[in-house]
């Protein structure tokens, strides 16, 4: 790619982000948007709605960012709990982060690849035609002695996000701990989940477990609920939803035709009475089957071996949980019980062959999954290289020699379908992790979130850099002696391809700012049908596909540092848009759906790290191509360094991620201890962990009582 | 090799082994060997010191045999704890499956190799000079459908080897509980060790450890011992020592000269008695030293950040070692304590950049050690070839041309070499261990026992069959797929090779129970010096050094089993002589230094399944080989099986051998609740963790008492 091509690209995006900033800053404040754009602040009754016209309105503004910015940390804890604040933490820190390695990648590197070796005569003339490999580091000559500014910057970066990482680990930690320490008595922090409970044929499996606590836990036992399996319940219960959102629907289209138009469409009309009555009988009926369900559930006959057990104190939950219960290791399994809402009910219906059936069924569809995005990257790199393109496709031949579409093509195109596919991972992940038998939402993300990490390294970055067969990618790691080498040719030549991947980033922000997807579909809903305004949901944010995304861009920050300090600046701008643009988003879009109180921090950690040793290795591989020997060989006890750093963050903050010290939770507990209010949290907690399922439905009473207005106003 | 020079080895070996346990029956007899050869017994007292001459005493007998046979497996248990248990399991475990082996291979798999192909005559004439390889699977023609008789056989041992092993850990972790619910009190169920105290610089260590677990545990706390750096008064203490054995020497030497022979050695003597005045001095200024350095350490001015923490209850020390203790993880680190008698002392006395560099060292030192014993294994591998060892050593030409010489030399010298250096490997390995910070002698062993089973394994194992350099050895994981082939040619063409090896370790287990070295040693020390009668060690058994030396015969077996099953009859041969002198030599010879509670077996478990593994893939290797190749893939799935069965093993058994349950801890502890001798070993708890170099020294009273009359009787 020559400098005019990636100008345009900057161009294309920087026009596209403007266009669209302006746009948002429009259609946020009409107030049939609301729901799209400030879903949160319209459900906590947040949101002005102006009702009278204002050329205002209609005038782009910067406001949002103002609001977006101004914000303390402290509220964005109150108002997106701390999964948010680390999700923020993120931008902060890449921003640091970035800022120092821009510094030196411009000020320093940049210059020093430019010159090479030869202190040559500064020659800015036709620099639009020049290609991006002036500015990287194939630019230097081989063994020269500039590149021991390369060595310096790789220690010197290296120590600076050591720093980072660890005053950050410490910063988010210690949030951690304060959070709990500040928080409400939560039913979470006062129960375990207990499973692969015996049964004996004589007691009832409540008893059973009753049984059991009481003897061994007397002091602190409160309570246990048995999961049941409702598998059956919660299809009857979805059959009812859908059954009466369609009489709902039906109910809609009569009235909205009256007001339309008066002309006769009686014969339809009565037909629709008769479909209405009819679907009110079979909605009865259903409704009278979930009763019987939920009836027979609650005798007890449906129930997995599973239980919530909840205690009178935090620390008497941490004791049952610690300490294996019983002789037999495969029985009486003690897991952290989830947030009551954050439990994933559908996983405890499943039995145990159907679970692994499910293991091997994601295997299978991880390796599909596979090949078929392999196809995609083939195709996509195919782009960059026009004359690939032309041999494959001989009728593009005169339209690629126009150099706009040629520019467009080798520039912005390849990037945004490689953005476009990417997105539709995320899903499929989620159900991958969904499948594998985990008991919360929470948890199924998280694991989504280490699964899409992978899949972001493996597929957006290494598949780009070795181009080749899945074989010969594979055949790399056979051979760990030539990995440096091989990384330090095949890196730097797609540095042009990374550039402009990181360009069009920018707009694929703005996407997100305008929420692109929900705001067509809110309009099309509008549009055909006039459905009830109270039933829209505000949705959450998925941590699984936005944080390996903005990691992504770290990892290519870190490896192109040495390389082509050309893309630290346009990094750097992607993390200044993200930071506002998702601040933005968390304060009016999303809601949480859990509290993980930060549990997806070390995920970053250790992004990040594997960036670093990533980046160390290429330089590695870099300075013996380069034929520097020493430099070569005196950068080996940086990742060794970096994994001892590692190792040593590991065992000083990755316990408090998993669970609360002794010390914490006793201090907790005596606060409580004289707390009047706790007598009644007691109570609620009891019922904390009923399954949803197994809830009075809402139609029931609604039908019961409507059933003949429902059909009276037909 | 040919029958004949097999033949000639197991003449030779069994010759030797009917010698060796004749002559053990004889010198077991004469009570001057009694503290070689039952030590134990005589320690307690149980041998029956026989003064007057018998002939009987001469003449060899049968009667160990019988008396190593007979106790019941809880009279084992009742004389050397579960580990010795545990070991004797070994030699059944092993025998039951070789059993099973043996007769597969000898009346299956052996005539179907023996006869190839084409059912041709039996042909028997000139046996002995007939190859080895005649009854191994490199035998059986290529495709033959004979193969699929070692195919099923493989299924076969597979489904008996997992039966066993499940219930062999099924036996002996209902052994680890019951041995747990049946024992008194001990002090390491009641205590826990406490690393990384944060010190306060206001109040001493002591009073930390006291005020936080008052604090944390005010109803289990019971009281902390904190560890002192003793290595300063250690070497004073070794000083005194040594000493004090001096002067007993000394004194011991004028005594049997005045015995022996009244003529003038006064010159001698009077001098003698000057340098027994001098050390009697400095003996005395040592002891000085050593009471004002325990005085200083007592009084807190030399201590560790460690202690030992006692509580009231076995839940209570459960409590506060499986739930993190500090904010801070690192801080507060609980771990299990040792048995009082366990504790491995000099490691407190290290400082933390001490074990940081003997780790380093002892990294180095694997190398190094790695090294030399790649020459060793090379030379002996030349032994085996004598061509290369005429070529080597020209001059042996001659003498290699005698077929008894050459017979021995390629039939028992190489075999006999490697078990000389690999009996130097065990003390080397525990050295290791120990550098490397464990806090028990136990868990040193354990660890010992680890390393040994790698080194064996691989040294003893893969050195011998994949022949060439490290770097060629090391290539072939390198290259995954062709593992199973390059195995497939390279193990059956050693067959010969480790059948001599099997039965060359005959000889090595009757040494074992002749205790040569032991035996020699005493026998010179007799000769030389009459020192005090009362000062004989009894050893305990070497259980890293054993156990890993035990398991390489039943990996032999394994991986032999379809290839070669000539050695099956070899490796019972093997087991039946193990169990019966191990069993003698437990009863009568070792003590147990510690108990672990049958700790040992899950190394074994892991062993076992290892070799299974190794045979299956072997065996994927050999079908395909020997161009079978659905044979090939049809063996694939035992390898994943039997890998499922190990993880289920794990979860089943695994933890058991980790901690005990809070149920068996609760139930032993309401058991204690009503038992009235608890309180008074609730007062020994307090002192059992005090360092014993802190103890009053041994031979300062002695001295003091008796330093006049020890001078005086010169």
């Amino acid at each position: 790619m020559i400098v005019s091509a990636l100008l345009t690209s900057v161009g294309i995006n920087l026009g596209l982000c403007v266009l669209f900033f302006a746009l948002y800053s429009v259609l946020r404040k009409q107030p049939c948007n609301l729901k799209v754009y400030a879903p949160r602040l319209v459900a906590e009754g947040r949101a002005g709605q102006r009702s009278h016209f204002n050329i205002e309105a209609l005038l782009p503004s910067a406001g949002w960012v103002r609001r977006a910015w101004q914000p303390s940390e402290d509220e964005l804890l109150n108002s997106c709990g701390l999964d948010g604040v680390v999700f923020n933490r993120i931008f902060i820190f890449s921003l640091r982060v970035f800022s120092v390695a821009a510094i030196i990648g411009i000020f320093v590197l940049l210059p020093v690849n430019y010159l090479g070796d030869h202190l040559r005569d500064i020659d800015f003339s036709d620099l639009p035609n020049k290609s991006l490999d002036l500015f990287t580091i194939s630019n230097v000559k081989d063994s020269s002695n500039w590149l021991w500014v390369h060595f310096s910057a790789a220690y010197f970066i290296t120590g600076v996000v050591c720093y980072l990482l660890y005053a950050e680990y410490k910063y988010i930690s210690n949030k951690r701990i304060a959070h709990f320490s500040s928080s409400k008595p939560q039913p979470h922090h006062f129960s375990i989940l207990v499973r692969d409970i015996p049964s004996h044929g004589r007691s009832s499996l409540s008893d059973t477990v009753e049984t059991f606590f009481m003897d061994y836990h007397p002091s602190d036992y409160l309570a246990s609920t048995v999961v049941c399996r409702t598998s059956k319940l919660r299809g009857l219960i979805t059959d009812t939803e859908n059954l009466y959102r369609r009489i709902t629907h039906l109910k809609s289209i009569p009235s909205s035709s009256q007001n339309q138009s008066h002309t006769g469409f009686l014969g339809l009309f009565r037909k629709n009475g008769d479909l209405m009555g009819h679907y009110a009988k079979k909605l009865e009926d259903l409704e009278q089957n979930v009763r019987l369900e939920q009836s027979d559930i609650s005798a007890g006959r449906e129930v997995a071996p599973a239980a919530f057990v909840c205690f009178r104190s935090r620390y008497g939950a941490a004791k049952a949980l610690h300490i294996r219960q019983s002789t037999n290791p495969t029985e009486w399994v003690t897991e952290h019980a989830p947030e009551p809402h954050d439990v994933y009910w559908p996983f405890f219906s499943t039995s145990f062959t159907q679970r692994w059936i499910s293991k091997l069924v994601v295997v299978v569809a991880s390796v599909l999954l596979i090949v078929l995005f392999l196809l995609v990257v083939a195709f996509v790199q195919g782009l960059t290289y026009l004359e690939q393109l032309e041999a494959l496709l001989p009728f593009l031949k005169n339209i690629l020699k126009i150099t706009v579409v040629s520019q467009i093509v080798t520039g912005y195109l390849p990037s945004l379908l490689l953005h476009l596919v990417a997105s539709l991972v995320p899903p499929i992940m989620k159900l991958f992790s969904a499948m594998q038998g985990y008991i919360a939402i929470s948890e199924i993300e998280k694991s989504a979130c280490n699964k899409m990490l992978l899949f972001t390294i493996w597929f957006l970055f290494f598949a780009n850099v070795l181009t080749g067969s899945v074989t010969s990618q594979f055949q790399i790691f056979l051979d760990p002696k030539t990995i440096p080498e091989r990384l330090a040719v095949a890196v730097p030549a797609q540095a042009s391809f990374f550039i402009a991947y990181v360009v069009t980033s920018w707009t694929s922000l703005s996407w997100e700012l305008n929420r692109t997807i929900a705001f067509i579909g809110d309009l099309i809903s509008r549009r055909c049908s006039k459905t009830n305004d109270d039933d829209f949901q505000i949705p959450s944010i998925p941590y699984h596909s936005e944080i390996p995304r903005v990691l992504l861009f770290g990892l290519l920050g870190f490896t192109y540092f040495l390389l082509a300090p050309l893309i630290l600046p346009f990094i750097l701008v992607f993390f200044c848009f993200g930071y506002i643009i998702y601040r933005n988003q968390l304060l009016n879009v999303y809601q949480p759906k859990y509290d993980t109180g930060g549990r997806f921090w070390p995920i970053v950690h250790n992004a990040t790290i594997f960036s670093l040793i990533l980046m160390q290795i290429i330089a590695v591989g870099i300075f013996g191509v380069k034929k520097l020997p020493l430099a070569s060989s005196l950068i080996l006890p940086l990742p060794v360094l970096t994994l001892l750093f590692n190792d040593y963050c590991r065992k000083r903050f990755l316990p408090i991620f998993h669970d609360f010290s002794a010390e914490t939770l006793i201090k907790k507990d005596r606060e409580d201890r004289n707390d009047p209010a706790m007598e009644e949290f007691f109570d609620k907690l009891v019922t904390a962990y009923r399954d949803p399922a197994l809830m009075p439905i809402r139609h029931s009473t609604n039908s019961n009582d409507h059933s003949s207005p429902l059909l009276s106003k037909v």
